[in-house]
This record gives C-alpha cells, structure tokens and sequence, in this order.
C-alpha cells in the first residue's frame, strides 16, 4: 500500500538551478547529467527495493536470540544490493573505495533512503558518520584496516555515547578504557540506545565508543574515542576473533521498528584510541555534527513521503462536495482534494517538504565549499555556515517531518490511524528524529547558547547577509514583491529577537527563548528559500514544457508566505516577553 | 511505571471556585461535599483500577478468536468494578437507575478515566453516547426494554455509522432497513471502524445504527436510526437468541490497543426504529455531540497524565547544570527541571491541561443549565453556547492532548521513546482523539460554516459576551492587567477574523480559514479561562494554606498569556491573508 516516488524534478530543480553554480566555480568536473543519472538509479533502488520493505519491517521487527540480532525479512539482502551498488561510499574518498561525488548529491539519495525506508537508513547513515569520524580522527594504521570496509558497506558502524545515567551529559559517563602494552586499550562498560548496535547485515560491526581514561579528568574533558570492533581483524584484514560486545537486550519502541536499538556491554573489550587522549569529544562531533544534518534529512524524507500518500488518498477518496456546488456531480461525491482545509494541510506538507529540501541543497553546497573550495576564506565562510545550520536543520526539519506525517494521518481521518495505509508508522518513525543525536532542545541551546555568540557573530553573517543582501536587491521587484515583502518583515522580527538574545544578562533568558527562537530562524529561512524559489520561477511560468512545474513552485511560495510564515509574529512576541515567567514558576509546584 | 495522580484540588477549583455558583442558583441540591467525596472514589478507582491496565492493556491489545473478541486480561474484572460502582450511570436520571450527579461533576470522572486508560475509557462512553441518544429519542417500549441495562453498564452501546465507501460524508451509506410485519426491521449492511462493536465485557451490546429504509430519499435525507443488540432480549429482558452481527475483523492500529475496533457484518439483523423514519441523522446527532465532548475531554485527560509523568522524570533525572550555574552541586548533575527549556514544556503542558479543564468545566456548567435552569431562555442560551462550544471543545483540546504527549515524549528524550515509560502510548493513544467523531477539520467547518452563521449569531454572542464583559469590568484593575490586556487584544483579532469569515462572499473562505480560526478562537477562549483562574487566585496567594497552590495558577496564568497566547497574531495574519493561495494550486500538480 506504501506510495513513494523519488520527487526527482524537485531534486533538480534544487540541484541545478535554486543553489546555482558548483561551489568550486564548475570545475569539480560533475556534469548535470552524469548527477541526474545518479539520481534516477538512487529512485529506483529506494522505490524498488527499500519502499517494499518499509511496512513489512515494521510489522515484523528485530529480534535478538542468543546474543545475535535477526533484522526483519529481505533486510539482507536489500543490504547487499545497497553495497554492491556502492551507494555507501557516493561522497567518500575514491582513495578508499568511494565513488567522490558531491555531498549535494549524497544528500538527495539519503533523503530518498528515508523516503523509502527510514529504519533502513539508518545502517548506512551510521556507517558513513563512523567514516567522517575515521577519515579526520584515527591515524593511518586504522585509517587503512577499517576505512575501506566502511567505504564498501562491508562492515557497519555505530556511535556509541549514551549510558543508562547520561544522555545530553556526556560528563556523567563511566565506561572505562584500560591501556594494554601492545598500543590497545581493554574496554569495559554498558552502553544503551546503540542503533544497529548488533546485526547480521555486515561482517562486522566498527563502534565507535566514548571511555574515559585511567587518568581522565572529570567531566566532559575526559574523554577518549575508541575504535571497538566486534571481530578483531585478522592481518589478513578478515574478521577474527568476537571482541567482548555482547548486545544484552533491544528496546521495545514506538518506531523504526526495522533497526535493532540496543544496549551493548563491553566487557575487556580490544579497541583502540582515535585522536588524542581525553579529545574524544571533539573528534566524535565530526561524527555526531554529519549525523545530525543526515538526521535531518530523515525530516524532509518523512515529509515528502507522507505528502505523497496523502495526496494520493485525496485525489481519490470521495467524500462530501466542494464549498461552491459539486465539482464532480457526475460521481458520488466529489475527491476530498476539493476541500480547502484538505488542500491547507497538503499543501502545509508540501511547503515544507520542498521548502526543507532547497534549504539542504544550500547545506550540501557548503558540504561540497568547505571540502573543495580553493580560498581558505571561502572554505572558512562555509564551516561557520555548516556551524550555523546544523543546529537548526536537525531540529526543525525533524519537527515539521513530524508535523507533516501528524498531517498526513489527519488528511487520511480513521484510516490514517489504522497500520493498512502505513501512514501511522510514518508518525511513529518521525517521532525518534526529534530525539536522538541531540534532543531538539539541546540543537536550539546549541543554536542560542554556541553558535550566534560565537566569533562575535561571525558565524551569525554568513545567514544574514545573504538574506539581507537578496531582500535588498529585490526591493522594488514588484513581481517579487508578494514574496519579499513577507520575507523583509519576517526577517526583521528576526534580527530583533536576536538582538533581545545577545544582549541578554541572565545567563537563563538565551535558554528560554531557545525553541521559539530556533523555529523562527527556521522559517525565516525557509521563507528565503521560498523567495529563492520564486525568483527562479516567476520568469518560467508563462510557456514551455515545464511551465506547470513552475507554476506550482510560485503558487507553493506564495501559500508559504501568506500562511505559513506569519508564524513568526507570534515567536516574536513569546521570545520578546521574556522569560521570567518560566523561572518565576516554583519549582515545588511542578 | 505509569504515573498518575488524579489532579483533585484543580478540579475542586474548576467545580467550585471558577465557575461561581451552581447553574440553578444553588437549589439542585448537591453538597460540595458530596460532590468531592465522589471525586475521591473515582479517582480510586482510576488510580488503582484502571491505571494499572493502561500499559498492559497496550501491549497484549486484543484478539479476534472464532468471532469473538478478547479484551486485555484484567479488562473483565475491571469493568465489573466499574458498574459495580454506578459510574456508567453517575449523571444519568435515577428514575432508570442512574445516581443523578450534576455534569459539571460526570466530566472531571470522565478526565480521570482518560488519564488513567483511555481505551478502557472507550467502552462505558460510547455506552454514554448511546444512553442519550435513547433517552431523548427512543419510544417508551425501547427505554423500558434497554435504558436501565444501559445505565447499569450490564449493556453496552455502539455507534455504527462508517462504512468503507463514507465517513465524514454519511450520505454515501449503503447500510439497508427492511420493515418486518411484527413492527421490527431486518437490518443488511458493513460497518467498519467499531470502538467496542464486540467483546465479552458485556453481556449484551446495543448498536446504534444508520441505514436506508426501502422508500428513503438519497443522500443525508434518507437515513434512519435503528437500534441492534446482540443478543435479541427476551420478555424478562434477559438476552436471548444471537443477532444477526458477526465481527468480521478488528483493526490493527496505531494505538487505544485495549479495545477493539471491529468490522460489523449486520446480516438480517433484527432492529428497531429510534425516532422518525428518514431523521436518523438528527437523532444520532444527540450521540454525536455528547461524544464529541468527551472526545475533547480525553485530550485533557492525556494532557494531564503526559504532564505529570514528564514533571516526575524531570525532577528526577539528573543531566547538565542550570544555566547560571549549578544549583545542587552537591549531586553529579542538577535534575533537568532546571532547564529553561524543560521547564517551557512542562509549563506548556500544564497551561493547556488546567486551561482545558476550566473550559470544560465552563461546558458542562451549561450542560446542566440546559437541562435544569428553571427558565427557558436560560436553557437555550446554554443549548447555544454548547452547540458553539462542541467542536472547539472537540479539536482544540484532542489537538492540545496530542501535542502535549509529544511534549512528555520529548522531556523525557529517548526514553520517551521506548515502551518501559509509557509516554509513547500517550502518544499513540492520543493521536485517535483528533480523528474519530469527525475529524478536527470537520469540526473547524462546524464552526465556521454552521455555528457562527446560525440565527444572526446568536450562537456566538453567547461567548463573545462573557468574555467582552470580563474585559471591559476589569479594564481599570492595576493587578489583573498582565492578564486582561493579553485577553483583550487577542479578544480584538478573533472579532477581526469572525468579521472576516462572516462577511466573505465566496463560499471556500471559511472552509480555508476553518483550522487556523478554530486555534484562535480556542486561544481566546483559554486564555480567557487564565484571566478568570488569575482573577480568582489573585486575592489568595499571599497568605493561607494553599497560598502555593493560587501562586502557581497566578504564574501558569502569566506563563500562558506571555508565552502562548501571542500566537493567536499569526493565526489571525493566515486567516486575514485569505485562501486564495489555497483555491490558486492547481488540482493536477498535488
């Protein structure tokens, strides 16, 4: 019953023509078409192999029997027609196997993955933040037994932080490493809510485990990174002998039902040091800041795909008639499309599905700037921009995903609430990206408390300028002007609440304002990729072949900017009323 | 793990502080002790019963064996304690056996059970529903023969209206009556989406089901009510010979595991009348609006259990340090409650439960004015006001309910997530709520396009002039200022957007400001609730014993108008830009 189809004219339409040109001024040497192609065989395989799996997984779960994990049916082997396929080295290193594309590309066929099959993506998209961590961390001995198994999908990855007494505090945490004279170190702990924690689909499974020193100061300051496979390589480069992990339990749990979520005990576990003693906090960020940009995309993943199934159940489900007379008086009824609340909440889905995704196409091309620019500014300007965004795509696009699938089960009534449809599950499966890698609490405390003080706003420039240098070049557009002027006004309520931030004494009044502040940055964004949008378009709407695609990109920015961005008068106004009346409350009274 | 403690002293201040003096001027008769001291047996039961089953009940779900079903293990057991206790009747008339409590006392009983296991909750409502659509439309021979087993709860009730082919749009239905010699019909047809359509609990279940008498008319005009048991009583009314309904199936579905909800195969079923030939619809209107209120109440319900088992984690939980520093540095971390953040959600939360609860109090005030205020005008005055209220009742607080269990889910990070805490089956469990006795967008229509128009306003009026009156008697009043000002300007938006509803020429526009204007009157209408609880706290919270229980309605007051309320300017902005940009999309690019 699932309906998915990879939106590939809106992926080009970001890829091509909303971001520009290539951020190396062309000369990556990517053509158009070789990207498109890529797309079209990432469609085939997310609708092909990856949707067929997406209700039957849920429906069956993992299970763990005797230490091993069983991932549902046809999960095998649509992992090896993932690897084999090379999708999990698209953006690596073609030095270590990868296939060297652009992150702009990689960051469509992750979305299209999440369309498809959340719980599935979440294998490879561990493995590929474990190769980040590998790549600028561990030292080239590890680099050259681990990496290229990663780059192949041969063996998988995990992220190892959370123990049952520390989650967000990382400080708490007190799973030991113990020095071995051979350069190892023996590992001994218990660690919870590992996704793909034990599993079958690979070889073997490279965690990456957060362990504190012998000599550890306390805190977050002591901290190291560890390298913990569960097969110890044999010289040859095979799996060896099983380390001491042992997956104790999986959890019971709302969603992702496809991916096993465990607790590992690592009992004298063989790993090894990545990075420096007591920095492994720092270099696990590497890992941790690409996972929750690709958490992200999960948002805008769910959002398309629940967009899609809704549209299609309101073309044809017929109930009622249209508010003016029947549209359709030669059917029982006319198609709930007819009715403008239905058109509200689809069209709510879509604004933000495409919007999300044109905000992560301009992302992926700071990805692409940072890794490949020639000027050591430009590369700079696109790490504060990356520094700048991350907090905020992870938390707002996960929370419209949510929104957008909560949408998607209205949009169906009764039947959006039973498993037939697969609707509910997308709700169920949206609901963990707005938890892990960082609560989106913690992404607007990042966003307040880290990123806009930082470098007395440095970071802060490479958003507003762009957005006040557009507002400014288009203000006596007049065929723009219904997208600028609402674009103009948002923006200003932003600037004021940023100030109100910044210029804060209470340490507790950043914090306060955090939520509302991160989700008017966002929409004030998606609205200047909605401008964006519309500019591209307006010239496009009149004739040709593709006049109809850009019609409905203008008519989406205009819904965006009437009914949507408004939004932001009243995030405004919360964040400006302060937030003594959430410290006054006594606590005793909770 | 489930936590819940029914919130008492709130609903004695809803019950007796908030909304003054009894409907009919104090003469029903009914002690405030007398109506506390059932507060405390129900929540007892609720406590002790029913909240012990809630997450059992989730996870064993129930089953479809031979064409019965069973119900979760201690289901049984508790619904006999239930009955045992007169709760099925509480407000009914004690002429059929009821114990002919006030409504303004059955609502709060109704929060507890929705708290403390919604889907137990299901079986006696519906029964609820069926015992008013009885009372106000069934012949004597019907009441005589089935109210007091009704009442007694020994009988269950249903609602059977669904069938695949129509939901909202019940003129589709196929469902067929034919008259029999002996004054009964044999009724033919499939209904689907059942709460409760079949189960041991009982020993006889009454349908209450729409379908076309042979002669009918087509469309919402041809529909007449009927009645369906069963078992076919005998003379001395104990059940006798099956009934021609067999339950075909029963839904998997996202979550209210703990009752089933059943495909009905009626089969020559014999059947009675309810009410007029062809005027089914209205009768079942009677059942419709009864539960559409306590629909709305389960939101509160859920909002309630979510609050409180997110403000226990959060007392608990020890994570990072408050942002000016640690405030128990004594212990390896602060409890998250220090959290700005944190804090927001859980005032959030709780804003929306105690404003909800007030509101609802404020409803069933009128409902038992409607059905004892000594004077006429006065009961239609009340009619009115809850033919107004019912939908925004409905929408607003299953919305708020959802809304605020994904709050609970997020306070609680991952763990919200996982099974062992039950905040995820709040989740689940709330999600139907919007959904089920028309969806909140039918609701959002009902108002606008039926309610606000009706007899010149004078629906409205009974809700615009309370509120217009607090303003304008409090307008001078220095200490209710931070409360009455928010009031007012909010107050200001909605008649700028009824105006505009009111007066738009094209018949889409209510349809396409139905939702947003829907929210905002439902901000209004609570923040109206916070301005009268801040009213009353406010001469009590400097001295006296609960001078802690009014600082914390003053503060949660102050909380909603500062950091809630504002948003009633963006909804007001959406709804004054028009739906154009709705009308304008064009049907072939969705």
């Amino acid at each position: 019953m699932a309906v998915y189809h990879a939106p590939l004219r809106d992926m080009r339409f970001v890829l091509h023509e909303l971001h520009g040109s290539e951020p190396d001024g062309g000369e990556d040497g990517f053509a158009p078409d070789l990207l498109d192609s890529v797309l079209d065989e990432a469609a085939k395989l997310a609708e092909t192999v990856l949707l067929p799996l997406r209700q039957s997984g849920d429906a069956e779960g993992c299970a763990l029997e005797n230490g091993a994990v069983r991932t549902p049916r046809g999960f095998d082997a649509a992992y090896r027609r993932f690897c084999e396929g090379g999708w999990q080295g698209l953006s690596c290193d073609p030095g270590v196997g990868g296939q060297g594309l652009p992150e702009r590309l990689h960051k469509l066929v992750e979305e299209m993955l999440c369309s498809a099959n959340l719980a599935f993506s979440l294998f490879p998209v561990l493995t590929h933040g474990a190769i980040l961590a590998m790549r600028d961390h561990a030292d080239a001995t590890l680099r050259a037994r681990f990496l290229p198994k990663l780059v192949e999908g041969r063996w998988s990855g995990t992220m190892c932080l959370t123990e049952a007494q520390c989650g967000t505090d990382l400080g708490l945490l007190r799973t030991r490493a113990i020095p071995q004279d051979d350069g190892a170190y023996r590992i001994t702990g218990t660690k919870i809510f590992i996704t793909g924690g034990e599993h079958g689909l690979a070889e073997n499974i490279v965690h990456f485990v957060l362990a504190r020193l012998p000599d550890a100061p306390a805190g977050t300051r002591g901290i190291s990174l560890f390298l913990v496979p569960k097969f110890v390589p044999r010289e040859d480069g095979s799996p060896g002998a099983r380390n001491g992990v042992v997956c104790t339990a999986i959890e019971r749990k709302m969603g992702i039902h496809g991916v096993p979520t465990c607790a590992l005990s690592f009992e004298d576990a063989t790993g090894w040091l990545v990075g420096e003693p007591h920095r492994g906090l720092p270099a696990m960020f590497t890992m941790m800041n690409g996972e929750r940009l690709s958490v992200g995309i999960q948002g805008v993943g769910i959002a398309e795909a629940a967009y899609q199934a809704a549209a299609a159940y309101a073309r044809e489900r017929l109930q009622g008639r249209a508010p003016g007379g029947a549209r359709h008086p030669d059917r029982s009824a006319d198609p709930i499309l007819v009715h403008p609340d239905v058109r509200r909440m689809l069209l709510t889905m879509r604004a933000h599905a495409e919007g999300c995704r044109a905000l992560s196409g301009w992302v992926a091309w700071h990805l692409d700037a940072a890794a490949h620019a020639a000027d050591a500014r430009a590369r700079q300007a696109s790490e504060d921009f990356l520094a700048l965004l991350t907090p905020v795509v992870k938390a707002l696009f996960t929370d419209l995903g949510f929104e957008a699938a909560s949408l998607g089960v209205q949009v169906l009534g009764g039947h959006g609430y039973i498993r037939d449809h697969g609707m509910e599950q997308l709700l169920r499966d949206a609901r963990i990206a707005m938890l892990y890698e960082g609560t989106n609490g913690v992404q607007a405390m990042d966003l307040v408390g880290r990123k806009l003080p930082a470098a007395q706003g440095r970071l802060l420039d490479q958003f507003r300028e762009p957005v006040a240098d557009f507002i400014a070049a288009h203000a006596a557009n007049a065929g723009l002007a219904p997208y600028v002027q609402p674009l103009g006004s948002a923006f200003g309520r932003l600037q004021s609440a940023t100030r109100h931030i910044l210029e804060a004494d209470d340490p507790a009044e950043p914090a306060a304002a955090a939520a509302e502040y991160l989700r008017l940055f966002g929409l004030v964004a998606l609205g200047f990729m909605w401008a964006r949008a519309a500019q591209v378009a307006l010239p496009r709407v009149q004739a040709g072949d593709e006049a109809a695609f850009y019609r409905a990109k203008l008519a989406t920015a205009r819904f965006y900017m009437q009914r949507i961005l408004p939004q932001a008068d009243g995030l405004h106004a919360a964040i400006m009323a302060g937030g003594s009346s959430i410290a006054a409350f006594e606590d005793a009274a909770f």
